[in-house]
This record gives C-alpha cells, structure tokens and sequence, in this order.
C-alpha cells in the first residue's frame, strides 16, 4: 500500500537555534520511500543524518537569524506489513535473545520498568502465552487510562501514566513499553504518521520482540494499524522527538497528514486481528 | 601503563536464570586487552557479545540448574591516556557535532537532563568556558553531595540525587551526565575497573565531550584518574550495569582488584590535571 | 479488654537532641489509661503535651549530654470496641460532614490522594456502597502490595506504593487512606501496640470515616483488630511517628509488647467481621 | 490600616457538587473583619464553619442543581502589622517550643522537608542567626526561581521546585516552607488578599516561627507585605485552597481585588525592612 505523507511546522525563532528533526519517513526492507522532498523557509542549509543504529533519520538545521521557519516535508512511501498467526509467534528466551534486541529490555527515560517489575507480573504474570501477555497489557491500558489531551507533558513517564491514569498516544507507547520490558518481553517506541487519526498528528505505538518479531501494538486504538507510516524507532519518546532544540524556538503551528494514493483501504484495527500479531516488517 | 584487572562474583541461584555479565574490559584504541580469562564455577556455557555500538562487552550465560554461580575474570590489559591542553578544548556547537554524540545530549533512565535545565543554566550558565563548565560541575558535585554508603539504590536518579545530596559513584555520575546534557553537552557513563578505590568496587564516573574528545570527570575524586581500566561506556547505568539478572538471583560476594604491573604508578588526581582535560581515548 | 503494653527504645545520641516520643497509649471515650509509668535512664527532665486535636500524646525530652538513652513505657489499658452492623453504615455527604473531618480529605505528605483520583475511581467508583468500598480498598491492597520488611523507607509515599507493590505496615496504611480520600472518603492514620504481631513491632492501620463513625482497617491483616490499642492518630505517618529527632540519634534496640492481662482473648480478624465494621470507638 | 477586600468566583457546574470556599478573611488579634457580605447566585443554602484549630473559614455550599454558580465577598477588614527588631528575634529551641507549633515542622503533603535535609544545611546551615537563615532562604527563591505563569499545577511540590526552578506564588511559598522546616524552623502557609499584586489574584507567602513570632515572608517580592490581608493559615495549599471541589465544577473566571480605603498606603517590602521581622500579628 502507498502513502502520500506530508507534514509542516511552523516555528518562531527567538533567538538563533539548532533543530534536530525526526519527521522523514525511515527506510526499512518493509517501507521504501519512493519520492520526497524537505523544502524550509528560509532556505537554510540543513543536514540528514541516520541515528547509529539505523532506526531514525535526523535532520539538523540551523536557524541562524531567521525570525520564523516553515519545515514542509512531503513523501510518497510505498509500506508493507504481515499478519502472523499466533502459533508463530514463540517467544525468545533471554538466553537466545539476539543480541541488538538486549537494550530494549533496559529502563529508559520515560519508561522505568524496573519500577514496575512486581505490578506487572502481579497483573500479567498468570497468562503463560507471550503474544497474549501483551495484548492484555495493550488492552488494558486502552481500558484504563483515559486519552485527555494536556493532561501530560514532556516530562510525563510511565511511572507517572501507571497510577494517574491519563494522557495522550505518547503516554500510552511509554506504558506499553515499560510493562513489557518488566515483563521481560523487549520493547520499542514507534513513531509515525497514521491515516484516519482525529484530529491529525504524529502518532504513537509501541513494538514488541515476539518470535524473533517486532509486533506493533496501539493502545490508543485511535488509528488503523495498517494506515501508520514510521518515521523513527526508539527507547522511548527521548530517542524519537518529532524535535529537539537547542535554542530558543516556539510551535506556532503544526499540520500533519497521512493518505493512502490507491482507492480501496480497509482499516485493519485490533479487533480485527483474531488472534494473530501485526508486524510492519512484512518478512 | 599496564594494569592486572580481576572480579569475581559469587551468586546464589534460586530458579533458573539469565544473567548478562558486563565485567570484562573493553577494547579500544587506547586500551589493549592483552590477555584476559573467564571462568564459571560450575564450567557453564556462556556467549560474549558486544553491543550495537560496541562500547559494552557482555556475557550471557544460563546458570540452568546450578544452585551458586562463581564467575571470575582476570585480565591483563594496557592502556593509555591522554592529557589536553585547555586551549585544544574548542567547545562543538549542536550544529557540528558528529551525529553519533547527539544521542548523548538527550535524557535517559536516570539523568533526566530535560528537568535539569533552569537550575543547569542557573547554576553553571556564566561559566563561558566549555570545559570550566563541567569541571564547575564536577567539583560542585564534589563539594555539595555525601558520598554515603547504602543511602541510595538501583532506582536513584539524577532528578533525586541533586535534592538529596547524598549517595555513591553511580549517583555523581548520573547527576554529572543530567548537568551536562541540561547545558547541550553530550556526556556519558563511564564504568570500569579502579586502581586505590577503597574499599575495592567497581566504579563510575562520567565523560563530557568537548572539543571533540570524550574527557573523563569523577565527581567522587575517590580514584586516581590513571588507575581506571574501561570496562563499559553508555548513556547511563541501564546500559552498562555489572550484571543484569533475568530471573531469581542473590549477590553473595564480590571481589574486585586494579593493580598496575609496573612499579612507578604516579597518581593523578583532580588537582594534579592543572586546567588540562584527562582524556582516557589517547589521540 | 484489659492490655498491658510495654514499649523499650534504646537510643544511641552522637550530639545533644530532641526527641519527640509518641508512645503512650492514647485516653479516649473508649480506651483508659488505668496506670502507665515511663521511665528513663538517665532520668532527663521531660514534658508531656498533647496535639491541638487532642490526637496523640507527645513526650518531648532533651538528651543533653547523654551519651545513650533508654526510654520504657508501660501501661495498663482497658479498650472498648464495637461491631456495626452493616446497615448503620449510611454515608455522609460532604456537604453534611462533620467540619472537623474535613481535614481528613485533603492530601497529605504520604498520601497524594490528589495524584490517585482517576485510578480510585476507575477502580473502586463501581462499588456503591461506601464500606464495602473500603473494605475492597483494603482487601485489594491485601492482595496486591507485598510485605517486604525493607523495602521502603521514611520517605516512600503512596504514589510509590501503588506502583512498587511493595513496603510494610505504614505503607499499606498510606495506600489505604490515599485511595479513600480520592475516594472522598475521609480516612485518617493510626498507630498503636498490636497483639500477636510477628515479630512485635509498632504497627499502623488506617481508619474510614462510613456512617459518621471511624472504621479500623488493617491492610496488612498481620494482628487481630481486637488486639490493638491505640498510640495517635493523623493524617499519616508525618503526624504520628513513634519518635521525631531533632538532632543526631540513632536507634540501637527496640521492644514492644502488647498483652491481654486477661484470659479469653479471641482473635478478631477480618474474616471474622462478617459484613460489620470495626470501630475502636465504642458509641 | 483598613482595607476593602473583594473576589468573585464564577464557576460553571456539569453535576451537583459540594463547594468548599476559603475566601472570608480571616478573624485574628490583629485583624478585625468590620463588615463582610457574601453573595451566591442562585441563593444556594450554605454553611459555614472554621477548621478546628481556628485557622481557616470554611464556607461549604452545595450546588444542587444550578448549572453556574457565582460567588461574591466583600469585606473591610482592620488589619495591624509589626515590625520586630532583629535582636528581640531570638530563636526558639524545639525543646521549649511551644507545642501548637510543633506541627508545622513535619513534612506535609507540597512541603516534603524530609527530603531537603542535606540540601538545606548545605546551603544556609551556615548562617548562624535564625532571622538572617530564613531571610536567605526567601532571598534564593527570590534570586534562583522564576515566576512563570503556567509552569506549574495543583500537584507540583517543594521537591519538584527545588529542581525545576519555575513556579507561582504558590510554589515559591512551598519552598520556603519545606525548606524552613528542614532546617527545624516551624513554618506555616499564608494565603490572602494582596493589594498591587499585578494581575489581581489570591496570593501565596510563607510564615516562619522565630523568637516564638510568626513572621511573614513573600519569596515573591510581587505585593507590598503591609498590603496583605490573611485568608487562612495551614501546613500547606492542601489545607487553604481558595476551593475545594467535590463534584464537577470549572472555574469560568476568577476576579480578586484588594484596596485600602484610606489614603496614604506606603507600600512596605523586603529591602524597606533593614533588617527587621515583619509579622502580620501585631503584639
């Protein structure tokens, strides 16, 4: 299936900054990337440059004097994903774990799992199946914390989410990821951009390692999980900021959008999974 | 400069269980590891692998029905060090730095630099020289937090630690990084092997990147900065912890030792550095 | 019931200190104080005083130069309690609370109820009735938080025990009463000598304010409800800790007792109850 | 000094909910309420009552079914200060302390001063005079953080302020509170009417108890300390916030103001007092 992303930021610049962006589409064996094009305003000179682990492509700019700058970044991406049936998905002990999947059981910044180590086997410990493990932990976060937007902020973690019970898909991604990884299932941070989600933004998800695969799960629910393009893969929110900057810099505005260029989409949504995972990296 | 490094780890075993070892010394440019052995008690097997970036060596093993482990290692490694001159110290904007430094400016698990940023400025925002700045930091750590034994554990962070003022070398380091990184200067974790740290233990102390080397700081002054032998670099003490046990696993004792093998150590200490930067990545 | 309770602090003082002690029993409606002796070696001048609501019965004492001090409190108690009928347990509306209960709403240094209001809610807000809502409170947190000797400290709260599922006897207290507040549901904390509690310690209960009575709940279910006597009440453990020092003392031995000096004490536990509360205050 | 004291609270209501005001100036010694009208639209039925230790005055009204509420104070109140020169501030040790006092060293709920121990000597252990120590610590605030609107919400704390260094009125008194109380001075919340507070609001100061006088201290510096009239006095905002809701209830707008009614209002603030106590209840 292909996707026309586009995204565009407008920012007040106070004084002159640097800018890392993470809005490009990412390259993988499964998303190829077939035409795209950053414009900014003013032309400022920027560069691209891919995270050491090949999982987010950067771009950092400058602003020098430039008062205001207009980021527009517009791509057509052509994306696979796979649906697997349960009985695949055998879950991979630590001890054969590969090792590049390792660091994704480590607490991160937002998502401290070993704070959560007794409440996450009190609650999901009894369900022997891994795959089956997760969804209850994708579902029950859907149950149970409410999406309320401004309820949380940059700052916001899972420590936090786990007992205050609000926030937005970036609150939810981190409690995915860190009951998994204190359930000793390896997880990641996805972010991306996703069709059909009101009202429009980046979004996002989290993965996790099962059967030496990396399911996407969404406990928002609020986007069709065959509609997402991603654009970075990461720890947390802290390796996978939409922007980072070093400076003084303000969102004016932000626009983001994500549509399919053949007719014919059927959203695929959770409850239309019966029973099998849902993977980006098609195989 | 040659150093004999030696641990030994003795663990009571509960259920069958994984553990990730991170003891051995790592190899670098500027640290060779001339000759190292790794036994277990009982002969399990084990696996070495390094981490995606290569600045962790672990060990996975399985300590399948065993009821004790013993792990002991011992390596013979040579190693050097650099001294810089303050004026070679030029500071690197965002703009320039290489991109595999910018993961090191944002926050982690227990340097939560994004909390940081007021009181970073604040407190260390005047000094203008890069490499003044962080040695401020480092000595205010120094001057302004106990090190006091047992007060603080696996889930102490930066975020605690610059209220509670107290707490061990994993604590200086981790409030080193977090300062740094709130003042757009990548800094990372540091761990290895001590030469004169007493009681022996392995030890912890941060690097800040200035003028495009990795210098070392140890806000706790317990070691001489000469008599550290690397055993792992990371974002923060999730990534380079001696051991991670996966499973039912209980620390019984630990031995460690850093001696050099040549007569005419000279320690070198914080006050001996005179405004040069101590850098263990000999140029 | 008769009791005879007996407490023994022994305290090593590194400098001249204040303490403030709360360990005598406390004179209510429904518990008397026949006889009661402290006694202290060396025999330092000290003072009784009594918080402004009258909840706990400090004794303030100057170590001066005293190098140890032992302080030992017994007492003779004859308490009262009373089983309620479920049905009596209507619940009162704030708006006809008593105003002094007020107080008991509001959030506190150990119980964030203001961080817990969706969570209780979503947790608890289908149950309608209000004591069996406590009683869920208080069964859950049975259930759920583990009884770690040492794994909390003077400073864990509420917000952490919710999630770290773990902690002792106070912690279980703070999560009991944190939940009711958020609840709207006024809860307050008590500490006391307790009967058959292994081993012998002081311990804390919280008590709900259903029906314009307090209901004792112990979350713990460690000692029988009818073999408490009661030390304070406050709002948490801030205002009713055992001993509050000003200056350099630390504690070296502690023993507590707390004896029925009558024959035919049956244990009364929470599965004894039987639909009814527990009150301490006898009407 | 006499002034005329008004606020008008609009409130929009989604369900029947109970209302807990503290807008009514507070009776003292040294501050007569002459005159005082409180209006409710609709005429709701309310009550009043104050907290049990006389420090606050509660209005507690019940909405019923009105879908707005507004609410309307006005007052003249009478209202002394003093001004204490320092050598008569004579500090008071905890030992001979008066007991109604003592509360207000325990850590409460905005005010965590057993987690500021160590920072708190450190920093103005030093300053040997009671006086001069908590003048500094009002100074630091002053000096160390900014005043930004919205950087903060109703759950931020002295521990997250120390830290982050932004705040409101609020925050700033919780600072000074906790870090009073650290330092084993008693220290109380003030919340009231601030004549030239820009924009009009209900302030927030501190009170620190030396030489057995409360004594008042805005960290602030926004109002002159002799345009204050007191609302309430508590541990913290936990206990004198300007509502309490319990229900479904959103402040529409909020109008506060404060004006004497005599001429000749000679703002008086910190660097008028050389050196003297300012205390809000004259002798």
């Amino acid at each position: 299936m292909k996707f026309r992303v586009f995204s565009e930021l407008h920012y007040d610049v106070q004084a002159p900054s640097t800018i890392i962006l993470n809005v490009h589409a990412l390259r993988t064996p499964s998303q190829a990337v077939l035409k795209e094009t950053l414009t900014l305003e003013p032309k400022l000179p920027y560069e691209e440059f891919e995270s050491q682990s090949g999982e987010n492509r950067f771009v950092r700019l400058n602003t020098g004097k430039a008062k205001e700058v207009v980021i527009r970044y517009e791509a057509l991406v052509e994306r696979e994903h796979e649906l697997i049936e349960h009985q695949k998905l055998t879950p991979v002990a630590v001890k054969r774990m590969d090792s590049s999947v390792i660091p994704f059981l480590f607490p991160s910044r937002y998502c401290q799992s070993d704070k959560l180590n007794r409440l996450a086997w009190k609650m999901f410990g009894e369900i022997a199946d891994t795959y089956d493990r997760v969804a209850a932990v994708s579902d029950w976060i859907f149950d149970n914390v409410e999406y309320v937007r401004g309820s949380t902020d940059a700052q916001t973690s899972a420590f936090d989410t786990i007992t205050e019970r609000s926030g937005v898909c970036r609150d939810f991604a981190h409690l995915g990821i860190a009951l998994c990884r204190a359930l000793t299932i390896p997880a990641r941070y996805f972010t991306g951009y996703a069709h059909q989600l009101e009202p429009p933004d980046f979004h996002a998800c989290f993965e996790a390692y099962i059967g030496e695969r990396w399911l996407l799960f969404d406990a928002t629910r609020l986007a069709p999980l065959n509609g997402l393009v991603r654009i970075a893969t990461g720890r947390d929110a802290a390796d996978a900021a939409v922007a980072t900057i070093f400076g003084a810099v303000t969102t004016r505005k932000m626009t983001v959008d994500c549509q399919p260029t053949e007719a014919g989409f059927k959203a695929l949504r959770r409850t239309d999974l019966r029973d099998r995972g849902f993977s980006l990296d098609a195989a």
